[in-house]
């Protein structure tokens, strides 16, 4: 007898700022697995920011999400049944298959977890021990290598990546600085992260809250957001500063970009080098990362929160709202709640 | 008895573009050279763009030129007395007391120059064998790094350091694109620079020239202007791409910086790195460079043009010049003449 399973498609491609109709809710069949397939039903999918490029159809290097089909996403399930060795009914596994409640797919698209850390449930694989916490370790550790006693400035320190990348840093050595959207997410950045300062960028000046801040200079920028933060972090960088870029969030909805920063002279006076990476290029690390995270997790010198979405239903409303900057921490819909 | 010099002072600090009433010709009395000093008579001097930046009072990396004082630069000159050991009469140094006629300083801030490559004369230590040969070098050879078959693009490809850049990037087995500001320095940089390609960024979009001359993108960029023509190239990147970044020329004198790359996004999804550099960190790099350019220019697959003005008369009209567009290659004062 086959399954069926309820997905989100993308019923038609935005212009501007994404809305709930771009999206369509719909029930599908699944075919039963073939030799060297499973059954898996979703307990927990993920929703990013980067999505939102996936939305439209003129990115060069993220596939756009295809219309009216299954989308793709960080996802967490427990094998249901199952046809592939090496995966039994109760494992639970990682895979791409998001936006759904059960799918069907071969063993090489899916990745068998461990135990969650002490205090997780398998959620945490899509946040702090997943690709988010991985996107800081990189950014962090082999972009920006921060040196003790060093300033680290951290976009969206409450978010998912900022919020981790920040506590990285302060680990290391470094002093850390992060920006927010609101005065909540700036007391958390400091009192639940433990950043040595934050500000709330919406309204106070970045130029002048990083005067205050580091006053000899950023030496290191992990930068989620690009626009007017950055033309100021630019500016207060000092000589041989790194800047590990993740995201661009400034830019990501606007049909139109905002200008950019006007000062990347700074570049060749200050000698300062920026680098772009994707997660997904980086799997070698997160055997050292899932064991120094573990450690760090389990010594209570990393905190990581989440926001919890619950049910197929409020996918949609949970993505959109990202971009309200509404969410503290790594945003997960939860299927079993 | 003392000795007496004309210098160039700046006699006032400049708002947007430089003018001729900013400097002053001056006579100065030179002090006569103390123990470990030296009288030198200065056959060449450099005038770069970047001088520009030095001639406002608010760099945060550039010290500022004094007002009514010497100002510096790269010199190429003969010892006339010396009162330093290692330094005798007919002895030829290089220092960075620019702009002037002669000048008395400790041996401490001079090196000496062995003999110029065959065909040169020691003016070209301050061109393709000085600070613009070498900021080629490191820029394409430790920053760009390009692998035999990739694209790179060259701005300022008619320029003195661009024009090497481009040769040395062929040299290591990469095809070049090279942009200019004239239809006859275009010609130049495929003629005599031997570039695979180069269009006039005036009268040509360089993201249609960049589609045509690198469909397969650009995995290179060594950028001497910034502004439109780097917001082209991002579009033009490919997947791991690296850019050399040495100058900014399109904002050097605009009191309010044309808006920046409203592209940078780019910079995470094509994991894009861009390294900003001054040729003054990269010393250590002289000796093989040196090396190697010494065999290039000998074999003849290096061709380094120069433009020369003569007495100290033409270096402010030469220096204002710079901005015109109206020099191919290096540019140089020539005291001699």
């Amino acid at each position: 007898m086959s399954e069926t399973t309820r997905q989100i498609q993308l019923a038609r491609r935005p212009r501007g700022a994404a809305a709930e109709g771009d999206f369509e809710l719909v029930e599908a069949v699944l075919a039963p697995p073939a030799e060297g397939e499973a059954l898996v039903e979703n307990h927990f999918f993920s929703v990013d920011p980067y999505m939102r490029l996936r939305m439209s159809g003129d990115s060069s290097y993220f596939a756009p999400w295809p219309l009216r089909a299954a989308l793709d996403g960080d996802a967490v399930g427990v094998v249901v049944s199952s046809r592939a060795a090496g995966l039994a009914p109760g494992d639970w596994v990682a895979s791409q298959h998001g936006w759904c409640e059960r799918f069907v797919a071969g063993a090489g698209e899916m990745r068998s977890l461990g135990e969650p850390p002490a205090g997780h449930d398998h959620g945490a694989f899509l946040g702090v021990m997943g690709a988010t916490g991985l996107t800081a370790y990189v950014g962090v550790c082999d972009i920006i290598v921060p040196r003790p006693g060093e300033s680290i400035f951290i976009t969206t320190a409450a978010g998912a990546v900022g919020s981790v990348a920040g506590q990285i840093s302060r680990l290391l050595g470094a002093r850390t600085i992060g920006s927010a959207g609101s005065d909540a997410k700036v007391r958390s950045v400091t009192e639940r992260y433990g950043f040595d300062a934050a500000f709330n960028y919406r309204t106070r000046s970045t130029r002048r809250a990083l005067g205050e801040f580091a006053p000899g200079g950023i030496d290191g920028l992990f930068d989620n957001v690009g626009g007017r933060q950055l033309e100021a972090a630019l500016d207060a960088m000092a000589i041989g500063g790194r800047i590990a870029k993740c995201g661009a969030a400034s830019g990501y909805d606007t049909p139109i970009a905002p200008p950019g920063p006007r000062n990347l002279h700074h570049f060749f006076g200050k000698r300062l080098t920026m680098r772009g990476f994707l997660v997904s290029d980086h799997h070698d690390r997160r055997p050292e990362f899932e064991r120094r995270m573990r450690g760090w997790l389990a010594a209570g010198t990393v905190v990581a929160d989440e926001t919890r979405a619950h049910g197929l239903e409020a996918a949609v409303p949970t993505f959109l709202g990202l971009f309200d900057g509404a969410n503290l921490g790594k945003t997960i819909v939860d299927l079993a709640g």
